[in-house]
């Protein structure tokens, strides 16, 4: 017989990490909820047509494609069975043969589900709506160590305003959630699209937006000389890599930089008044990166008007990309500082999610937490307080059948109490009973044998300590409550 | 473009559908918590290899099976590229190609992927262990009413003791969690695969048990006319069918019916002393049959002990045989009375739930929630009491930007003391904000305009009731929280 096993980049969770996954959804769901967002749940399953042209070629490739259900290899219409799949096909490749046998992929991301189901269900929505989703997702990538193929999102976004209160209370849930898991060394990027742009046009990176985003976005793993390189090799002037680096490198906190940004754009033609302009076009580049800064400033004053004090661990990085095209505004980053490893949260503005099915101009602001880089984050600080394989609080021993039987009622009360117990199952040596108990991290052991049935008490083992304490049957309960 | 759309089968749940549906699950975790069973979770993807002959040959076909990824069509090694799919193959037809294409499939119940789980972690794992697993699985069952191709169980299972506890205790979860969902009026139908097999035998239908099983499964569907044609079709003779029916056609309650079967079974040899015999050797059919009954009033005895009050809602019956065939001891079935609704709950004991998986001899018991009939339980019997479209409990307005921005320290109190509040995010008309909340069905809205912030106070309004009240400022959140 074959061993089982489980795919490649998937995971069984056994109780203990169960537990403390569902420790950090509890806190980001809480979090979520507080702020007045909504839960939103899709299926697994969506329609190819839906998934795919979504993530660019390469997304394409990765998405888990479901083989059609019955006999996928043809079609069977008022009894006529007619081959779907030729040997041509099969000489042109997998691209001509998926549309014949699969319809269906799996959840590649959060978001895609969520525009589909705002276009699908406009008419009923009220906006502006706020939903949170917390779902795992699928990709077929090469499975590495922090990378897998199956894993969770948690989404919140929020579409139909384009207020930037919501900038702010990104920035005031991420805070909330590291700070309730106890993740205090964060720090949370923040840039916008319009500023980001703006440059790169008054260098004359028009039309290489991209290029320019992308080589931006690597400046944490390859620094500036590889990020120099990159953009030599695209086609910009030494002169040009050099002002953008002046440019991105302004020291300073948060208000500094944006004071500094608004001066030192004179270079490109901007006189350096220090007053924050109001824009005026949208179709001046110079009003658009003056109105990013502007709402960066806002996003800056709403939060100090709403008590946020970790202006600390609030950072202005003129550097922040984001890989993902469909950002137009304020976009963010978050990385714990005290753990090797990627960002744990990220998001942005984007002004037409929904266009892609049908519902054009849908204006919205989200962002993501990846739980398992958070998980790995607790663990590698050994944040995760409790270990314990079970949920039990407190084992009753099973001396034998008839003291066995006589402490059901006792089980009874502590489970109405709310208490998390289990009697023993088999009636047997004690000894294998607290083994059992150690082993899965219960806390607490309470033994009844006859002679504590008799005497109507109970001995309670504190199992971490060994200490021990007898008392009567009838106070246990509330003992254990307090 | 097409309008976007989702698989036949599945379905989105939006804020109201999701925050019942998690009221369901957290009856359900909680119970089984407090019981002292663990939570595991296993991927959505599986082997193939580890689902396929599990289910039967229907169960294989209903399997969703994902396509390899990459080029699914050849076979790439050192460079080397061979077809792993020709021509002949596709007239050999789907279960030629099949393996070829597709190794991996998603999760079809949660036993095979537990068993599995069990298997691979015999090492390491503490026995008894008790886990319970609140996961989707998927089934390429043509979808109708009440029958979705993603679905929600919810299963309980300890696995590694035969202690008849756990029987027990199954019977007390299943109440517990029906008294605190609302759904009181259940009927929890237990039987013995024991008694059963045994009356089979007596009445000469060994080795056609399963024939027997399917038909009486069948009585609440087809009826004992039909059930009476389809059991003389497979052999049987009318005299063995009316001494069957006059056997599971026993009256009375639990102690009644026992004492009938005890004493009936004379028909088949056995002397009606009215006492309980002990089993004295298991390759004996009476004392099997003896042995099932022992243990169903064990069961009983057990549930007396626990205080369990709901006798009434605890039927012994002899016709309840359940499909599956793994099932070797007690097995439970449950209906609510008062819902035309198939069983919304079920299970029982085996005895080598792990053997396919190279372990043998593991036996347990468990059972299952399917979430989906609750819920639609819960919702034709108008037992959700909150139908809301979002978790917020009170609207803060946003009357202009000044007045909206003053009101921030006191939303940002209010979130500090956990309740779920949002403000409008965009400033405007009140008739507007007032319409959000009422689609969303947020119960408070806080009316925070000049005059009122100049006033130092607030006006709370109920939607439900119309009533307002006028608040100083600093009352407010402890008006709330009370």
């Amino acid at each position: 017989m074959e061993k089982p096993s489980i795919p490649q980049g998937t995971r069984d969770f056994g109780p203990a990490q169960v537990a403390r996954r569902q420790h950090i959804f509890g806190v980001i769901r809480r979090t979520f909820e507080t702020f007045g967002y909504a839960p939103l749940e899709t299926p697994t399953l969506e329609n190819l047509s839906v998934l795919t042209g979504k993530y660019g070629d390469e997304g394409d490739q990765l998405l888990f494609k479901v083989l059609n259900s019955g006999n996928f290899l043809v079609k069977e219409r008022r009894g006529e069975i007619t081959p779907l799949v030729t040997a041509e096909d099969l000489d042109a490749g997998p691209k001509v043969v998926l549309p014949k046998i699969a319809e269906k992929g799996l959840r590649y991301d959060l978001t895609v589900p969520f525009a589909r189901y705002v276009a699908m269900n406009r008419g009923t929505l009220t906006f502006p709506f706020k939903r949170y989703q917390m779902q795992p997702v699928w990709r077929a990538d090469r499975p590495q160590r922090g990378r897998y193929r199956e894993f969770y999102q948690c989404d919140a976004d929020v579409v139909g305003t384009d207020s930037l209160l919501c900038e702010a209370e990104i920035v005031l849930m991420i805070a909330q959630v590291l700070n309730g898991l106890g993740l205090d060394d964060f720090t949370i990027k923040i840039n916008h699209r319009g500023v980001l742009r703006n440059i790169y046009q008054a260098l004359g990176g028009e039309g290489q937006e991209t290029d320019l985003f992308v080589a931006i976005d690597k400046l944490d793993k390859i620094g500036r000389d590889g990020v120099r390189k990159e953009l030599l090799e695209k086609g910009f002037s030494e002169p040009t890599i050099d002002t953008l680096f002046a440019l991105l490198g302004v020291e300073g906190d948060y208000a500094e930089k944006l004071a500094r940004l608004m001066a030192g754009f004179v270079t490109a033609g901007v006189e350096p008044d220090g007053q924050r302009p109001t824009a005026t076009s949208e179709d001046d580049d110079d009003a658009a990166y003056y109105r990013g800064l502007n709402e960066l400033a806002d996003v800056r004053d709403l939060l100090q008007a709403s008590g946020f004090k970790q202006f600390d661990r609030l950072e202005f990085d003129p550097t922040l990309a984001r890989g993902l095209s469909y950002y137009t505004g304020c976009i963010f980053e978050v990385k714990i500082n005290n753990v090797a490893m990627g960002s744990v949260s990220g998001g942005g503005r984007y002004d037409n999610l929904t266009g892609s099915f049908g519902l054009p101009g849908v204006s919205g602001v989200g962002f993501s937490f990846g739980v398992d880089r958070l998980y790995d984050c607790l663990e590698t600080l050994d944040l995760f307080t409790d270990t314990a394989e079970t949920p039990t609080r407190v084992l009753l021993t099973h001396f034998d059948v008839a003291s066995g039987r006589a402490t059901l009622p006792l089980l009874a009360e502590l489970r109405a109490a709310g208490i998390a117990a289990e009697l023993y199952p088999d009636a047997g040596k004690l000894q294998k009973q607290f083994k059992y108990a150690d082993a899965k991290g219960i806390p607490l052991v309470l033994v009844l044998g006859p002679e504590e049935l008799a005497a109507g008490v109970a001995k309670i083992k504190i199992m971490k300590t060994g200490e021990e304490k007898t008392l009567a049957l009838n106070e246990v309960v509330g003992a254990l409550t307090v």
